[in-house]
Parts: C-alpha cells; sequence; structure tokens
C-alpha cells in the first residue's frame, strides 16, 4: 500500500495505490475516507482509515493524464538535516559535524514529483540534493531517546532538496533563502508507510542529471540516522503529524564537483531511493510574472 | 478597527474590535464571515469582508476570562530577519550585514501574546527580541521595486522572537533550531490592517523584564525596512497570504547584556510597540511530557 495524491496543484485528491493479486497496480480513491492525506488525517488514525476503508471497498480513481502532486498536503514545516553524510560534507569542504545541523525551508516549496521546477531570477547556481524524506505520523517532543522514535513515522518518500549555492552560501551566514525558492522541493510520487520500510537506514540513492548519474549514496551512510535525526529534533522543537524531515543529500551535488555544472533551463533530473519509485524534473526560467 | 482571536489554543474564534462613537471598544465575532484569520480569508477579500459585515451588523462575542489568540492562524511560514537594527548586531559582536540575513522559524511556534511560554529542557540561554511582524495579505513573488511592496502587507503585529542562543548560535552553524522552541513566538494581541499604519518605520519598540526595562528601540533604525525586506524575500521565495515576516529586534537582549541576564522560570515579559497594544507572558520550565 502507498499514498498518492492526483490532480492539479493545491486540488490533489487523495489516494491509495494498491497490488492485487495478479499484482496489477489499482489507483483507488480515498476521498471518501479522508479531505486530504494532512495533520488531521494522521491525527483521525490514518493509515487504519486507509485499511477499513479497503475492507469495504474503494472506487478507482481515473488518473490517466492526470498530474501526480507530492504524496501530503503542505507540511506544516520542512526540516533539512545538512551535512549528514560524511563524503557530501568533504565535498562541500565543511567539517563532519557534531551534532545534527537543523534548517528549514518554506513548506510551500513542496511541489510535486514530476512538476517543472523554476531556476530562479539571477541564478547561476542551482543545484540538486537526493533525499530520504520523513513524514511525522504522531505529534512528539522530548523523546526519551531514539529507540522508540521510528514509532512517530508515518512513511518515506523521495525529496529533491533543490538549493541556490550563491543564494544559500554567499548572501549570508543563513542557508533558508537559497533553500526556499518556488518549486525547490518535489516530494514523492509516493509515501510508503514506515510498516513497509523496516530498515530506512539500508536504502540506496541516486540521481541523474540528463542521463548522467551524478550522486549514488546509500543511506547507511547517514552521519545521524533517521532515528537519531528524530530524537534530537524532539529535544528542541515539537513534531506534529504532516512534518518532513529532509534527512540530507550524499555526494554528487554540482557544488562539489570539479566543474560546478550547475543546472540549466532545459536539463532533466531523475531522483530514485529503492523502494520509493522515481522522480523527474526538467528545470526551466522562472516565469516573470508578480503573481 | 483591530483583528483579534479568541478561545483556547486551535479553536480560536475570530472577531473584530472596533470603538464606537462614544469610544468604547466592542469585540465583535466574525464567525459568521470567516472560519479563520487564515489564507483563505485573505484570498476571499480580508478586510473588506469584515467592513461589509460591520455595514449588515455583528454579534457581540463575549470574552470575559477567554484567553487571547495569535491575532491570525497558523502561518504558512515564519520568516525572520537577523540583525535589521545596527545597535543589536553591534551588541551581538555581528558585522552590519551587506544584506538582510533570513532565516525561519517553525510556524507551529506562534501563540498569544498572554500565553506562558516554556523554557526548554536543558536550556540556560533563553532570550527575548521585541519585534514588528508583518502578516501579508497578497501573494507576491519577484516585486519589480520597494515602492509597490507596502501594498503586499495585510497588518502589523507585535512579536517576541524568543530564541535560545546556545542551540541558535553553538549547537551548528544555523539558526533555526534556537528559534523553534515550543512556544517560541508570542504574536499579537491584534493585528492593525495595514491602512492604519501609514508609517511602519515609524513605531517605538519597548520590552520589559520583571519591570526593567531592556529595549527601547525605534523601527526608524531598522538597516533594511519594510518594503525593502518584502521587496528583497519576492526575489527568492513566494509570499502568501498569512505569512509572517518578524522585522529583527533592537539592542537590549540578554546575549548583549553584560552580566547575560537570560529568562528564569517565572520570569514576566512585557512587549509594546506603538499603536499595535502589549504583550505579557511569563516563562516557566517545559513540562517533560512527550505528547
Amino acid at each position: 500500500m502507498k499514498l498518492m495524491r492526483y490532480g492539479d496543484a493545491g486540488h490533489e485528491v487523495p489516494a491509495v495505490l494498491t497490488a492485487d493479486v495478479d499484482g496489477r497496480e489499482r489507483v483507488l480513491d480515498l476521498s471518501p475516507v479522508t479531505r486530504d492525506i494532512d495533520r488531521g488525517f494522521w491525527e483521525a488514525g490514518g493509515l487504519r482509515l486507509v485499511r477499513d476503508a479497503l475492507d469495504r471497498g474503494l472506487r478507482e480513481l481515473p488518473v490517466s493524464g492526470v498530474r501526480v502532486g507530492a504524496p501530503v498536503a503542505r507540511p506544516g514545516k520542512v526540516v533539512c538535516i545538512g551535512l549528514n553524510y560524511r563524503d557530501h560534507a568533504e565535498e562541500t569542504g565543511a567539517a563532519i559535524p557534531a551534532r545534527p545541523v537543523v534548517f528549514m525551508k518554506d513548506p510551500g516549496t513542496v511541489v510535486g514529483p514530476y512538476d517543472t521546477v523554476p531556476i530562479p531570477r539571477g541564478s547561476t547556481k542551482t543545484d540538486w540534493e537526493v533525499e530520504l524524506a520523513v513524514v511525522i505520523g504522531r505529534r512528539t517532543r522530548y523523546l526519551a531517546s531514539p529507540d522508540t522514535a521510528l514509532e512517530y513515522v508515518a512513511g518515506y518518500a523521495i525529496s529533491n532538496d533543490v538549493s541556490e549555492r550563491e543564494f544559500q552560501l554567499e548572501y549570508s551566514s543563513q542557508w533558508d533563502l537559497g533553500k526556499s525558492c518556488e518549486g525547490f522541493n518535489p516530494l514523492g510520487p509516493v509515501l510508503v508507510p514506515a510498516d513497509d520500510v523496516p530498515d530506512p537506514q539500508s536504502l540506496g540513492l541516486r540521481l541523474r542529471v540528463d542521463g548522467v548519474q551524478r550522486q549514488h549514496g546509500h543511506t547507511k551512510q547517514m552521519i545521524f540516522d533517521v532515528a537519531h535525526v528524530i530524537w534530537y529534533l524532539s529535544q528542541y522543537m515539537v513534531l506534529e503529524p504532516g512534518d518532513v524531515i529532509n534527512t540530507g543529500t550524499p555526494a554528487g551535488v554540482a557544488l562539489g564537483l570539479p566543474d560546478a555544472p550547475y543546472l540549466r533551463p532545459g536539463q532533466v533530473v531523475e531522483l530514485e531511493i529503492d523502494g520509493l519509485g522515481s522522480q523527474r524534473q526538467t528545470f526551466t526560467a522562472a516565469r516573470e510574472a508578480t503573481a
């Protein structure tokens, strides 16, 4: 079972992707179960509601030609962990952090996995970052230890933590500006429930630009694993259902490559994580309109 | 006319504060007009809806003994400008920034102006920051110049950008962790519509701790004024109705005082900005429960 959302941006319909006994995948309409895959959905029971509805029967959702949205509604917050893979910290010239480096993205940057991503006006250093995204399923604060942290995970998805390096690193000491540009967080296509990802530290991550493989990492290389990150964050902030955590990227971003091949309009970025599907975005020049 | 929200956290009722011909203030129930003071309210017409409803007549809302919430619903994002007053930059030992320093708070930190604020577990450096908060009223991106930026403001409120300096400055290079603790953004009590604040650069800001005046600044001392900040942010992110911008704090925070008098449980912080009312919070030790 995987959760998805289909429809135009801002008007997505929640859906569940199931495989029947023949292995044929079917997309079923979750509208009778929940208005959206949002905080209220998780607070009302989340996947239990879906399982009950599947037992009663759900209608097939016609999705041919329909846009795939992010698999969760706009999050309450998007928290990111910087420099969380040793090889990526090294390629950027940063020290290996002693604690998780925590920053945030505008939650409005979350878009669908196949949406076009604007290269911001004035940008010459738009960069990619394949990451394992964690979606929180239960409210938590001051977790006693990392041992129980994964119980608070609703599921996992692919995230592209798109970054503009000049805005991020050269304009001030704080990174959020270069992380929060329009459309800078493609998410999905699916949210895989935590029960179907027994070990979030056993997933390969890959990213290609115009067919050239640029990132090829593995979540076992995280400096701070998913459980540690959730436990750590809970000591300093309240994690709420629907919040998204981007857990960091492995080596291979443009910033770290010898020729710094930042993205140009027309380039295509493809991302994959084992068991979580794949994304594909075309990058284009940002529209100039003000609205 | 001022907007307010009354009721328990998460269950606030929107209201408008008006003065009748005798100058007596009345709190009127905006529930028939809008579900909340949120993005949808601004998109549907905002203050025009309120004025039309006032012409038709609104019922008085009984508010005796009722909690005052933040004057706006949970924002889509809270963007903060760091080091935006020369005297504050100097007291913290930072250089005067050449561009606005942009960081973010968890939008879930927004609470009412008289709510108790938890001092996080393990904190020894919880600090105050009185700031002018700007609430965005219309979506904007790539504004052509600061000249029209104030047209995108819904209104103004008092904000306490509470900060834990060890988490902010000593744990990593990124500040968001020490800005995003539970309850760290008291907002309100009122949202004053932009039309009633002809010049946001002509407001005095004051903050007292246990009756001792600690901050006494003026928005004319901002390095980057409100219009510049909105224009600048719009070059890098999409500003949406209901978003909150904390525009920076003047000198006088604990971090900058010779004896670094960080907040201890039981201390009372009072904030005022000319024309925007006043806040009052008691700081207490954070509850230890995990939910």
